[in-house]
């Protein structure tokens, strides 16, 4: 990868803000030429031309005619079309959740080029282990993008906790029983054969940042919530992620909601995921021996049961179905009292059992939010079910690029005129 | 006033954003010349100086040395400085509240010019005769304005209740008992003297607006909370004010916090105000027949009688602060866990008594916030009090013209090369 540029002048970072002005210009006006840029942008002729030329440079735009030269020597006549290189580089993605690591490729568009899954009870392993299963996920995407001649632009690592992102640390994450894991640090130590810009984040922010994205004309704010032994939220606020002061948004799941209520966790009472977590619905639904209750079955198997069981109007199942829609309408009217979010988005495992959480979610959550009687606020189920973070992730790579472009090596010219690809 | 340029082309469109980012650039980093702001904008010079001539001609930049013109009949030379014209406009702010109305105006910069609050018990009013009375205090405010030459950009009139912004229209004001009240219509038909572009909002929002920008330098998301009988939340996030997507953002006086809880005046159950509103402080420390449940007294009288108590120890009083100082810190955990701002503003009645409100808060919100023990979110009182929401709303005003200078009229220039004054 190239040595990353050390924008230090006020020029340095005015010419990022531009490279980035014309890339998002391109990426969501569509194709079209230096000059409508410029008119566009109110930037000059000439200062366009040079960005573009670099843009080109970074293999993050081409030009219809690409091969030719100008007078000047410059790639490209001013007349032809600028539009967005989805052939050259490709951003990534990765989740580690309790059950399941996953990665996936997307192109500067954001179409997926490549994903891999596979299944691993995270907490039982070390975390070295762990790290070494991404990492080889991540080489196999990459393989696939090398394969195709791509470039390789970032990779954002996404897990269920608390994470700072200037420190690139897991401060804590329940589930996965870790606490003060340097997760960007092992990640980037054990890519021996990519060297990439490497970030981390919640899978919550991630997997509404991919809802937002699959969903980008609609609506600009949104909550998504998502739902395993914890239950959290990714917040998007006037398109963008919320995180918080300290990163802490979204913890809804430790809401306090009941005074006297039951024991969580956490150590405190009556947080929400009391009553909406996993936990809270398999005990509803299941004695001490059921299998259903096995922590060491796979979750998905263990909600396949619980469908097959609610298809079969298994009473138990439906009531305990009931009470946690019933109390994820309670904790979701004080969600839309604080934000008024356009729509809720369910992911998590609440994705799985959407056609018996809604009907009562919805009814509490209209009987709780005041004002909303003519226009509640809308619930949907995520499309994008447990692959949100990992697309999220890699989007998330691919917004560093579009913030600034200079994330994206150039490619060297040799001294013939042809371009020659750098290896990143 | 001018007539309002209505932009249908891009170009128009395009020209209004280069003005904005010109007035902010001046605004924002402080005067400078004309090739300085074409460098750090990266638009080109000949733009530049035609942005800012026509900024000077709006009445909203001037240059050190205004009068002599440059050999192509521009005015100012590319040399001297631009700064913000504080001494030529103002923008107006007005609240209606329970108990009072006020007015009031600030320069470009956002100092206050003039000021007028009469007391009022709105709801017993006539909505026309509240209406008369606001627009007194504006012609009286606007008077001293155009007593010092000011031109008249804008007034933002703030209400204690749900306003939609695009139709101007109060949709409902429980504590003034109004309901569908057109008050941009109304404002805007009785202010014969002066035609200015009039908008409304929610007195929480523009309080939050107030508070956001007594700190600039210091947090981007902070949380207003505002109590009188009923209790509501301004939220700035990122910078900006979140009002929602239905405009119900920020109605946390209605979470609801208890399945089980005390009847709210809105017919649910639980209510977070039924826990800190200023009824149920009053309910607790006080019997029927004692003159502080008097609703006929104006509150701060009835609130000055509150502290008088506390501070001589009365133990009833004392131990109602305690109660609604420990709900307020429930109600705050969850705002916390949904958005984990920066900070918290204490504002409307709550301000006046921090003293005995804050410990027990702060003790709840750190014990009931997951992750915060190292670094508790901050509360703190407000310090513009009572004055937040008018001088928001003023505030408000301003920013309208910082997004399209195009609001300010041009002041017409006379054969003779004199600036002439447009009367606005």
């Amino acid at each position: 990868m190239g040595a990353q540029q050390v924008l230090t002048t006020p020029q340095g970072a005015m010419r990022q803000n531009n490279l980035a002005r014309v890339l998002r210009t391109v990426r969501d006006l569509g194709p079209r030429s230096r000059a409508r840029i410029a008119e566009e942008t109110a930037l000059n002729k000439t200062t366009v031309s040079s960005l573009v030329t670099e843009l080109v440079e970074r293999r993050l735009v081409t030009e219809d005619d690409e091969g030719t030269a100008d007078r000047a020597g410059r790639v490209g006549r001013p007349g032809s079309d600028v539009a967005l290189d989805r052939g050259a580089i490709t951003a990534l993605g990765a989740e580690i959740n309790v059950d399941y690591l996953a990665v996936c490729s997307v192109d500067l568009s954001g179409a997926v080029v490549a994903e891999r899954r596979v299944g691993l009870d995270t907490a039982r392993e070390q975390i070295a282990t762990v790290v070494d299963c991404v990492v080889d996920l991540v080489e196999q995407v990459v393989e696939t993008s090398r394969d195709e001649g791509r470039g390789i632009l970032g990779l954002t690592v996404g897990v269920p906790g608390l994470v700072t992102m200037e420190a690139g640390e897991v401060v804590t994450a329940p589930n996965l029983g870790w606490r003060g894991v340097p997760i960007v640090d092992l990640v980037r130590t054990a890519l021996t054969e990519t060297a990439v810009t490497v970030q981390a984040d919640n899978e919550a922010n991630l997997a509404a940042l991919a809802e937002y994205d699959a969903r980008r004309r609609r609506v600009s704010d949104l909550v998504l919530l998502t739902g395993d032994v914890g239950v959290g939220a990714g917040l998007v606020i006037d398109g963008r992620l919320h995180r918080g002061h300290f990163g802490f948004g979204g913890e809804v799941g430790h809401m306090p909601l009941e005074i006297q209520g039951a024991q969580c966790g956490c150590g405190r009472r009556g947080c929400w995921e009391t009553r909406v977590g996993l936990t809270a619905l398999l005990n509803g639904l299941a004695d001490l021996h059921d299998d259903v209750l096995d922590p060491t079955l796979d979750v998905e198997q263990r909600l396949r049961e619980v469908v097959r069981r609610a298809e079969a109007g298994e009473p138990r199942t439906l009531a305990a179905l009931e009470q946690v829609g019933t109390w994820l309408g309670i904790g979701t009217a004080t969600l839309v009292s604080v934000l008024d979010p356009g729509l809720v988005v369910l992911g998590g495992y609440f994705s799985a059992l959407g056609p018996w959480l809604l009907d009562p979610m919805r009814r509490e959550l209209r009987a709780r939010t005041i004002g909303h009687d003519g226009a509640p606020t809308e619930v949907e189920v995520s499309a994008l079910g447990v692959s949100a973070a990992v697309r999220g992730a890699a989007q998330m790579s691919l917004e560093a690029v579009f913030d600034d472009p200079t994330l994206a090596p150039r490619r060297r010219v040799a001294a013939s005129g042809t371009p020659e690809v750098a290896h990143v």
